[in-house]
């Protein structure tokens, strides 16, 4: 019990207003007395220190944190599990809060009290925070009215929980490297991973083709039917590259000017293969752990370009333009039918067993696919 | 004999007129009755079939070429060995000649004879054919007025016979890449040869400082010297960057923006290693044959872009502008004594020998590193 004290003495500080407002709080049961300008206490999953997921993060009651003017005090109603959150607890992303933390970095909640000069927002908005930003993986945040973006209400939860960090990756990586047309085309490997699913929906919209690379698997040819009810344009899996020229195996789709790569190893040479002269591949994940390795000829003679992108980093750049707008955009996508991709909810109760999936400890899958094939949703239990 | 003649009547196509003119030739001595408005016979380093260097190619003379009204007859006075050349030859380069074909892609030579209607050019006059084109090892080529590249005279004979494959390449991609500024930096390796000895020097004229790599061999401090007198800011072996963090070997040098990879394997990672967050690598040679290899979060979190540069390809691109212009600098600079570079001249009754030393089979060093970090120059003998 100490222990856990001391962890809520140094996460209060997380919540800037613990030595200013020294609430009483309980771990469980109800508040008895606190200044109505103030948040409830927020159920958290925190930790104190970086390491194995399983092992360092608990579940915490965080003390209320009072409401300036132009705060706004949210109900968190869903976050997702990215694999970016594991890494950010495994203490390996570059870019990760300091410790203790609470875990998380998008998520949608509801507005469950404002602050008295806060003038855009109502009780009841839904709303997620944009820039996203470390710690959604609480019951109750409190941030200026200027961090929240209102949205739709006609959406599922889950989508509006997990509409940057993945599909905002695969529209940004469609618009900032090379001038799409329709008709062009694009090649990406780890195609069933939810970004990859977001880029055969988004080039469809805009008429460019996409050939998709998946790896070999039990049921590839469920898969395969699954990707293409996306938009697929075409599907294979790495080994059956291995048989065939990839140059042969097109039909009428166009050479991809473009080439995405969340995996690294031989399933970054197949996208590079595909690739037309003067193309460009984008990494953005790394599943197998293995580097992208290409040929010096790849570089002078097929005068092929190789990029990185960061969502993370495009946020704090000056690309970001409206982001809020193309938050809206993929919302409408979503609210259209015409953005769709697998989730698994997981009521917050069962938060450790969100953690092993996505962790990799449920299904036969490799651990490092997994990882980036399957998000999970917390629907919160307040 | 027979072989020879047959030999000489395919390269008569390459010459244009042995159908129209069949003149009398001789293989040697003086040639007796041609047409005034002819090139001279043209002695010439040939091949009829790709393959090792030293057993395809065969020194022949070819006919007379009759000279148009626009042509232009140059005597060819001294022509390199690039590495380039060698892979044609191979037959292993993207794009080359149809065989039977002549050797050479750049050179210099005087102008010996004009068709009538020749306006720009005199007897004398030293030319370059620019752009560079297929060739050049041989003693006359006819071309038209406008192929041909009025140079400088005052500088030696085997610069103006190399400034394009290598110098060219080498301020071009100090140009095309990344909008250098004095007081930035870059990192090559293959620091020793041709382009790398030009990019320390355009780099200096820029006030931009150069980092380089050097692979270990006996007596590198002598090269290091070398090197360093050329306006390096840093050099350093290989095997040296094994054992230090590069990131504190700089000194006050700033972190390069810019990477030059012409070896591939580790000399490349090497270069990635020194590169900036954000910065470029661009590959234009594989002397090791070994491919790049690049890990995921070079490219998600250190954001570098890996790029090529292929002169050939670049000559013809709508980036090429004034390409005689950055011609004429470069050769100005050669006269101020800005721009040196190490050559070896070889008469063309050595060509052999040449041949012998470009394909490594002279000297101690290896045969990758000496293709590409030594260059000879034929002074033809007529």
């Amino acid at each position: 019990m100490a222990s856990l004290r001391g962890a809520l003495r140094s996460f209060g500080a997380l919540r800037h207003c613990v030595s200013a407002c020294p609430f009483p709080y309980k771990l469980s049961g109800t508040i008895r007395a606190f200044a109505v300008a103030a948040s409830p206490p927020s159920k958290a999953v925190v930790y104190e220190q970086h390491g194995a997921p399983d092992q360092v993060v608990r579940v915490v009651y965080l003390p209320p944190v009072e409401l300036k003017e132009n705060d706004v005090c949210v109900r968190m109603l869903a976050s997702p599990i990215n694999p970016s959150d594991i890494n950010r607890i495994e203490g390996v992303y570059p870019v990760r809060p300091p410790i203790p933390a609470v875990g998380g970095y998008e998520g949608v909640g509801q507005v469950h009290s404002l602050g008295s000069s806060v003038s855009t927002l109502s009780v009841g908005d839904w709303v997620i925070p944009s820039p996203p930003s470390f710690g959604t993986w609480q019951t109750y945040i409190v941030k200026e009215e200027s961090a929240w973006h209102k949205i739709i209400k006609n959406v599922p939860l889950e989508y509006a929980a997990t509409i940057i960090v993945n599909p905002l990756t695969a529209l940004r990586m469609l618009e900032d490297f090379v001038n799409l047309t329709s008709g062009d085309a694009i090649v990406q490997n780890g195609a069933t991973s939810i970004v990859g699913q977001c880029i055969i929906q988004l080039a469809k919209i805009r008429g460019v083709c996409s050939i998709n690379i998946i790896r070999d698997r039990p049921g590839s040819d469920e898969v395969k039917e699954k990707i293409k009810k996306l938009g697929a344009d075409f599907v294979c899996t790495e080994s059956q590259l291995l048989l065939r020229n990839v140059k042969t195996i097109l039909g009428g789709i166009p050479e991809p000017v473009l080439g995405f790569n969340c995996v690294g190893g031989d399933a970054a040479s197949f996208v590079l293969k595909f690739l037309r002269q003067g193309g460009t591949m984008v990494t953005y994940g790394g599943m197998a752990k293995k580097p992208v390795s290409v040929s010096t000829s790849s570089f002078i003679f097929k005068d092929l370009a190789l990029r990185g992108f960061w969502l993370q980093k495009w946020m704090t750049s000056d690309k970001v333009g409206d982001c809020r707008a193309m938050i809206d955009y993929l919302l409408s996508l979503v609210q259209s039918g015409k953005l769709k991709y697998e989730l698994e909810p997981v009521p917050f109760n069962d938060f450790s067993l969100a953690l092993d999936k996505a962790l990799g400890k449920h299904g036969s899958q490799p651990k490092q696919y997994l990882k980036k094939s399957l998000l999970y949703i917390l629907h919160w239990e307040h």
